[in-house]
């Protein structure tokens, strides 16, 4: 019958009845859950081939990795970075294969909703610190999105802490880049009194961030590491610690584009990510976490891999060191980093210098960074730098590629100093 | 020597000489790059555990996919989604594990730069039409940018088109979500007059956007898929075509987390996107991309693939569709979708009984999607529809719970009939 014929005196008479019978189902203690068009297991065994191998698919504490969930990632992979980064497992969100990405990402959160200060893209100006030399694609992002980008120079510990001190007085600052370890390009380790002065800012604006690029925490080249003091505890000392963002990604650990990224922050600031994140995505994959996480089983096992790493990179890193060491020491005409780690060697020719000497390279068949690339806007004040990255090329290669950078040297300072002369 | 001891007439006879050093290398043919910090072939060899299989780790054209590089996705992981998609491979971009994240990012980029017409953070109202009920995850994004979003009635071939040409006349008005083939939730397949009139929308904002998730474009059910008019060509054809950013993914082919995710659009609009992709990562997980395009290896496999899913999942759909038969149909107090495709079947209940369904299945311990859900700000204004995804519970489970559900439909209309007797 439909329920519109049934006569008004038997609607309770029929509601009991049902309500008895849902009375059962109550006591049944069941656990269904329709809420999400989510894929059955069956369905993603279909994917097997997909998987590593036969040791299955599910995270330490049962989760099957194959579906969606898991919004910051699996705890062994939480924990994984947790011990790269020196922080709780909790304070860490593990990412996708870029770590870039999410930079990028809070940038791109800061101009279209801001930090609780209001979207920056409604400000006339925003200025971003970088310590320079630093990371060209770092400088690219804030470059992307208009902010005039202040450069701090980069001395022997560190950036030039009291310059920082002194800009973050203007409200219109509202971050700075810091790559803390082997930084890029200058091989720099930041001594604690620098992560000491950094954690202790008071900036004027109260949506400032330190994004705190750990890309080389456990990039070591040889037997005396540098260490770097613990950031997030100084912050934590100072009361500071929402403001620091620090990253790191498997990139230069596994494989280049295929690995996994993490941001370590304050427990607020990991709320208010999450808060955003669960909107932008159902979560990173979980797969490639366990891949990783099974590679790395341990601390050690990482350690050792790196070790390994460095047997093959170090030997390149050699060869660069001894030929500028052989050819352009004696001659008084340049000055250039030796780091214990990181992926750069980085290069001061006199100045105005540098772009000569790439153009010498890349006419005669090889690719330098652009000269002035590791400086905001790409402009080398000095015309000085050069970032030369030894780690991709076969050893043999290396070898003609450094005689004929240290040929270009020789070359572009004698027209310089002829020109001098004329003048 | 030091340089600066050299004689000043001495200069130019050492730096001619060098140069005819140098002339050696430019007749060399050389190819050195040290340009990028990449690891290199042997590093990238540490980590083959993390590779599938011994089918090795090459693009078709030769590419090492364990390195960086490859913004827009190897060329058969483009060559997949443009078969998905059916247009030109030149026109897809493949992105990371989630076309949510893709989708997100393209708000975000209205929000904090704009598409050529300023930073729509600027704007005091943006707007956003929501053909509902749709895909709650879509509104939330919409939601969380602070966007004013507006109902646009599903119907049985698409969303209501007199409305939307009415509504884009407004230039706040800066896009539209669509799900154009098995709609979530409602299962339905544009027509070719809502696909064509789509297509000719002539809205005064410029920088208007049609986000068009084709997230279920080879998920048929049964027999008798729907077919979908391709948007690429009609809006070729219209001179629109820079308007439509189409998206889809493998989220529901292969791992719901992951997968990989592509977005299609006209020449224009591609390399805008890119321009921007390249500040913010240096590529997608290109292994993953490998995987799938070894399982997937012809459009074939994937239908064959496609076809295994439909067995595993239609006979739930027929569970859910049968129960509502034979419990509800005789009572005449609900409607429903029946999908040939899709992850979902619509419910409709009488108006103002939807809520009260729910929790009558959540206190007896079956999650349902919350009522509302699938309508803009989580409202639905009849309080009438429910999402039913059958696909993640065993058959087993999927039988009580329809019981239940139908069980709690009956309870709820009558307990709204009693109510209207005693008012």
């Amino acid at each position: 019958m439909k329920y519109i014929d049934i006569p008004k005196h038997e609607i309770e008479t029929q509601l009991s009845g049902l309500i008895k019978e849902y009375g059962r189902y109550m006591g049944m203690g069941l656990k269904l859950d329709m809420s999400r068009g989510k894929p059955c297991p069956e369905q993603l065994d279909l994917s097997k081939m997909l998987l590593i191998d036969e040791t299955g698919y599910k995270a330490k504490n049962g989760f099957d990795c194959r579906n969606y969930g898991v919004l910051d990632g699996i705890e062994e992979a939480k924990s994984f970075f947790a011990g790269i980064m020196d922080v709780p497992t909790g304070n860490v969100i593990v990412g996708g294969n870029s770590s870039l990405n999410m930079m990028f990402d809070i940038i791109a959160q800061g101009m279209s909703k801001g930090f609780g200060e209001g979207a920056w893209a409604k400000e006339d100006k925003i200025k971003f610190l970088c310590p320079a030399p630093g990371y060209d694609r770092h400088f690219a992002i804030t470059e992307y999105f208009g902010f005039e980008m202040i450069n701090i120079p980069m001395q022997a510990d560190g950036p030039d802490m009291d310059m920082i001190e002194e800009s973050i007085k203007d409200p219109a600052v509202k971050g700075i880049w810091c790559v803390p370890k082997y930084s890029n390009p200058e091989g720099t380790t930041y001594s604690d009194e620098v992560v000491k002065r950094m954690s202790a800012l008071k900036p004027a604006a109260k949506d400032f961030n330190i994004l705190y690029d750990n890309a080389y925490a456990v990039h070591h080249l040889n037997d005396t590491p540098d260490t770097l003091l613990n950031i997030f505890d100084e912050c934590k000392k100072n009361g500071t610690e929402d403001m620091l963002l620090q990253f790191a990604s498997t990139s230069k650990i596994t494989f280049a584009g295929s690995g996994m990224s993490a941001v370590a922050a304050s427990d607020n600031t990991i709320k208010k990510l999450k808060a955003r994140l669960t909107l932008q995505t159902i979560g990173s994959d979980k797969i490639n976490q366990l891949r990783h996480c099974r590679m790395f089983n341990s601390p050690e096992a990482l350690m050792k891999h790196m070790a390994e790493h460095a047997k093959i990179i170090a030997p390149k890193f050699e060869v660069v060191l001894s030929k500028l060491e052989a050819q352009l020491a004696p001659l008084d005409i340049a000055r250039w980093t030796k780091p214990n780690g990181g992926y750069f060697v980085s290069f001061y020719a006199q100045k105005g210098c540098a772009s000569r000497i790439a153009t010498l390279c890349k006419d005669a068949g090889m690719v330098l960074t652009p000269a002035g690339a590791s400086y905001p806007y790409g402009v080398d004040p000095d015309d000085s730098n050069i970032r030369i990255a030894p780690t991709f090329p076969p050893l043999t290669e290396l070898d003609v590629a450094m005689d004929l950078f240290c040929l270009a040297v020789k070359i572009a300072t004698l027209e310089k100093m002829k020109e001098g002369q004329n003048t």
